[in-house]
């Protein structure tokens, strides 16, 4: 049994603790664009019948094509969270595992769990020691740190060197096409790419990510999933909407990230990071100015291991954006 | 690395193999009710963020009335397979483990693939021999044998005096409420029951399945899932259908059932088993007349351990009726 899990998303509790009703906040918690897409027409039969190969497929085609990932199919996975609970599985028992930190606190959180011996490193020359199994986050949640390619591929050589794997979660990729790795797969059998399909597109809910790999480690993780992982109409919503043209979407959230940067350098506050869904403040009182923002119904997202850090994420509207405005200068910043 | 997976549910195959388009192909080799019920209205930000944990409750004490779990909070889960996967990790490495057989063939294959001991047996004496874990689908797939709820606590307490576990899986229980042992969990910290959402309700692409056990053996398949692991459509959807009056989903069903059942007996067929979801016939030539149904573009079930048996499940209007009818007919049974 691992830590108990406390993660952004938690209106319920946060209105529980300061009051309002859970639909009057505005949760600016997570990393998810809060302008979600409008949902394609889904037929009848998605919600009836068991999701089949032909619906697998053509969600799995139309990832290859929307993250470009060449010869490889993406495997469909009930979100990033699922697979990042099967690496233990894939690394094997009793091994080292390097993570660059800080970042998303799931892969130390299950892989330790599991009883891999866990090392957070920094740099790429870190990995000379000989692992296992890296995890790169790229962005990087939260600080936004991110690799160029052609250091993730060398990262990936390095590891290869020890027999180990990569692992490059490019959960707030969408936004950052030509950082991406995914196009390099074909080429590198040790190099595993996660992409999280809710948070660009606005339907964290239907939970569902792919994972680009090489076939052996593809079959590893849809072995551990077993048949029937991801529902009919998250393959069948994710189709059409990774078919579409995706550039107002993109548009929609550089609007709503420059919004957001506005608000908080006219509250004087010192972005230090960020992707184009969230940004990364610091601040000497980061926890005081969250219970502030809580105070007014804005919940955030605070770190346990860096008290000066405040996450914010985007708002949907520029009624928001005045609402943290007006909150931050209420709170003095 | 396990064995390949082959299941029902494969018209594109069937179709690319005997012809026709699928969608004019009548698909009776599933047990899922062929007359889905109409779908609740869905908020949208049910599909935008993370499944939370008021989604998560709601739909948690929706389960636990309609499966009358007592005081126990089900656990919803992408679907019975997705536990079935966890089941290795909740025996143990090395363990002997009991199936009751022949039954849904998912079983096997995991715990198998996993490197346990997979014994099949027939009788509840057979548990006497000690075993870590034991499975029993009640009533069964395909045979419809149905044990009553004493039978099963007392195969409870009997693999609990050499310390297992016994999962019951009730997928196709909807139908049998009094069978259910889901009210006798509460007392007996051993027994595990599996329910399955979509079959009953016809909504087998929305992935959610349902176990009622100890808190410590919920933390474990929670654990092995992961945080979000249910999609919010499929939380928000079962929480509304399973608080409605179902008994005109049940009705309706039964008048299918008895639909199927006259125009196999009409055909001379031998019904040797079944739920209320599909019948099991047997028949010396049931490969053939698999085949021969095929040509009609008819998909039923066969299965390699017995080739004298033929599942066939409901088809959703009297036309389908007719042409089974019909195809038999031709077929000359």
């Amino acid at each position: 049994m691992t830590a108990p899990i406390i993660h952004g998303g938690g209106i319920t509790e946060a209105a529980a603790r300061f009051g309002g009703a859970p639909d009057d906040w505005l949760d600016l918690s997570t990393g998810i664009n809060p302008c979600p897409v409008a949902l394609p027409e889904i037929d009848p039969r998605v919600w009836h019948r068991l999701p089949d190969r032909y619906l697998e497929d053509t969600a799995r085609e139309a990832a290859s094509r929307y993250y470009g990932a060449g010869g490889i199919m993406p495997l469909p996975v009930p979100g990033t969270q699922a697979v990042i609970q099967l690496l233990p599985r894939l690394v094997g028992a009793r091994k080292r595992v390097a993570i660059f930190a800080p970042t998303y606190g799931e892969y130390a959180r299950v892989l330790t769990g599991a009883g891999l011996a866990v090392d957070f490193i920094g740099s790429a020359e870190d990995l000379a020691d000989g692992y296992s199994l890296a995890v790169v986050v790229n962005p990087n949640n939260p600080t936004g740190r991110l690799f160029a390619p052609e250091e993730i591929l060398a990262m990936a050589e390095t590891i290869k060197a020890r027999g180990g794997l990569i692992v490059v979660d490019e959960a707030f990729g969408d936004l950052e096409p030509a950082a991406s790795v995914a196009r390099h797969v074909a080429a590198h059998d040790n190099l595993v790419v996660f992409r999280s399909f809710g948070k660009f597109f606005g339907l964290a809910g239907l939970r569902l990510g792919f994972v680009i790999a090489a076939p052996a480690i593809i079959e590893t993780f849809r072995d551990g999933l077993g048949p029937w992982a991801v529902s009919g109409p998250a393959l069948a919503i994710s189709a059409k909407l990774m078919q579409a043209d995706t550039s107002s979407i993109r548009d929609r959230i550089l609007e709503r990230k420059a919004a957001l940067d506005a608000v908080l350098g006219g509250a004087g506050l010192d972005i230090v990071g960020g992707t184009g869904l969230f940004a990364l403040v610091e601040s000497e009182g980061a926890y005081d100015l969250h219970a502030a923002l809580c105070e007014a119904h804005i919940l955030t997202r605070k770190f346990d291991y860096n008290p000066r850090w405040l996450r914010i994420g985007l708002a949907a509207t520029a009624e928001g954006d005045r609402r943290l405005a007006a909150a931050l200068n209420r709170a003095g910043v």
